[in-house]
């Protein structure tokens, strides 16, 4: 088996064991809540840590892509939510997974959206199953709970014969923005409250509804209650990432990505341990810097994940140059980070920094070898 | 010919003509000051692109990674110079290129890497070509041209037999934060002078220096003369993006890089137009943000390429989606921008955008059709 100390840098590790405990604990929660968990494949996007997320359970997943549901059904997994909505453009795409035996649904929060799916089905020749997107936080996209919006787009899809309308869907983005375990609960009721009642809505108009789905790894963590809702979809929970840690989601010792670098030179008089891993191997996700504790581009620990005595962060990043410098600017003895050490970097954002990379060298219980790697995918 | 509107979004769109001509600018600017132009491929890192970088010539290339010297040996470039500071853990790798017939030179500013330089080709029974990298101005890596150690470390490497010392190269990251054409000129002549300053010390000092290396899109720019250097790299200039725009470095017009995304929403009381074009496709690059004016995540063009009339930038982006908006907060239209219209997204910077991408579809001279696509590389 190959070592970490003789893996060529930058590199991506995904440590085993941290990210079998994130899986079994988040499998645990949404079960105690009764419902069904479909994994959000965007930040891993690699069959074999989706196999472990979904367990035994054959579980349907989300996507963020059509390349995404691509992969995933050429990898057997035919029960796929694409959970951005969806551009006319790609409805032949859609239609042809559909056709391919993908169980392919699909989002939208317009009537124009709505309108285009009809009559791609109908020019497609394929069932077409549809869900409703909505806003409960005005975070981004979706149509409102309360809206006549909603129930204008349940009778159209509902009534069209190529269309299989499927339900609700909502995620909580604002949940980014919490800052206490009292808020992060009071937005997953938003999130459950504001689907539920959409669901409601529809129902009372003579619209069935089957999905009520929410999501996202902050809501999914600290949710209570889930009454009403069939299923919760998250995804930076397997990995989890400095942000969720900034929130109060995870501990450090639950961040199982890290990026591995090499000290290739120092500034001694400017404080810098200089490493080859810049923006390109990190990613310019700067995810921390409007949280509390700022992380710059990631906490430095040692090759064994230890975070460093001397509180290192990477100050700032270059396309393939990362500096190292102490969090509270002082002076650091260069001797202590000899030219080519190997350090590893906590990243601010999972879904960002796995993205820079092609596989994932997943790092052995022993802490020193790999134990296997893992190819991912990118693109669209 | 596929057109522009048949592209499934988000689609990195390279427009030829643009870049043709940015080609051409470069070569004649570097050409009238008499040196050779080495071409950093670390923005395009397409072979396509690069051969048409450097035209008829067949010039030697600047790498920033291992994987690009290999990719583009493999295509038969092999004068190739790696300029990230050489980690120890490379060599091995670095001596298989040279075997297989690559002219690779590596950089160094430190006696702990030279040192772990002269063993890995005596190990590896190689002659490793080695330049020393200076700093200029303050900006990262580098000894300085007045230093000791720059004597030190020359004598050092001439003196060991396996070891070809080629001589002293630096990049100005510095001109990224001018502002005016007269500190772009200033900062062009502090790069040359202080690497002739450095040549000439070693050469003082009985060290023979053959190659004086300098280079950075904006002093390679705005260079006016070039007496002493030997050899430019610069690699942005092929594309250009908003951050050269804000140096000065460019016009819009010269900006051949750019993301075609789809309208797939709108949320009309907030000004609102949502596509598909999030920061996986655009990167999360804001490197306009400390600039006079702050482009957001992108000016957003009509699928021509023409800037629109609303003023509209890429105020934010998820993973998958960006909400694009007016710059001064007014509301638009929503019906000036249908669901399913394509937009064109220029970037803040080309290197962080085009890695998030697999490929460029190449837009021919009428503006409609794509008339090559060509592969690119990422990783390590």
């Amino acid at each position: 088996m190959k070592t970490l100390a003789q893996l060529e840098t930058p590199a991506l590790l995904l440590d085993g064991e941290a990210l079998g405990r994130n899986l079994a604990r988040m499998r645990k929660q949404i079960a105690e809540l009764g419902v069904e968990l479909r994994p959000h494949v965007k930040t891993a996007k690699s069959i074999d840590v989706v196999r472990l997320a979904s367990g035994s359970h054959a579980a349907g997943i989300t996507v963020s892509t059509l390349r995404e549901a691509e992969y995933f059904f050429g990898h057997g997994l035919r029960n796929i939510l694409y959970a951005v909505g969806i551009a006319p453009g790609k409805l032949p795409h859609v239609a042809d997974l559909i056709r391919r035996g993908a169980d392919l649904s699909v989002i939208l929060d317009s009537v124009a959206a709505a309108e285009s799916a009809i009559a791609a089905a109908v020019r497609e020749q394929v069932r077409l199953p549809v869900l409703i997107e909505l806003d409960v936080d005005g975070h981004r996209s979706g149509v409102g709970p309360e809206s006549q919006l909603l129930l204008t787009l349940g009778k159209l899809l509902a009534d069209s014969p190529n269309i299989e309308f499927r339900g609700v869907m909502t995620h909580a983005g604002g949940s980014y923005q919490c800052r206490s375990e009292q808020a992060l609960r009071a937005m997953a009721e938003t999130e459950r409250a504001g689907a539920v009642r959409a669901a409601q809505r529809l129902r009372d108009s003579g619209v069935p509804v089957q999905v009520v789905s929410v999501g996202s790894t902050p809501t999914a963590t600290f949710a209570q209650d889930l009454t009403g809702v069939t299923e919760v979809r998250a995804g930076v929970y397997m990995f989890h990432d400095l942000v969720m840690m900034g929130i109060g989601v995870c501990r450090m010792e639950d961040i199982a990505l890290s990026v591995l670098v090499s000290v290739i030179g120092h500034q001694a008089e400017r404080g810098w341990v200089i490493t080859d891993g810049g923006w390109m191997a990190l990613s310019r996700d700067r995810g921390t810097a409007a949280q509390p504790i700022d992380q710059a581009y990631g906490v430095v620990c040692d090759m064994g994940g230890r975070v460093l005595r001397d509180d290192l962060i990477v100050t700032s990043t270059n396309q393939e140059h990362g500096i190292v410098a102490r969090r509270d600017g002082g002076l650091l003895d260069p001797a202590d980070y000899p030219i080519g050490t190997k350090l590893r970097i906590l990243p601010n954002h999972a879904c960002a920094t796995s993205a820079q990379h092609s596989h994932y060298e997943v790092v052995a219980p022993d802490g020193i070898h790999v134990s296997a790697t893992w190819a991912r995918i990118g693109g669209w």
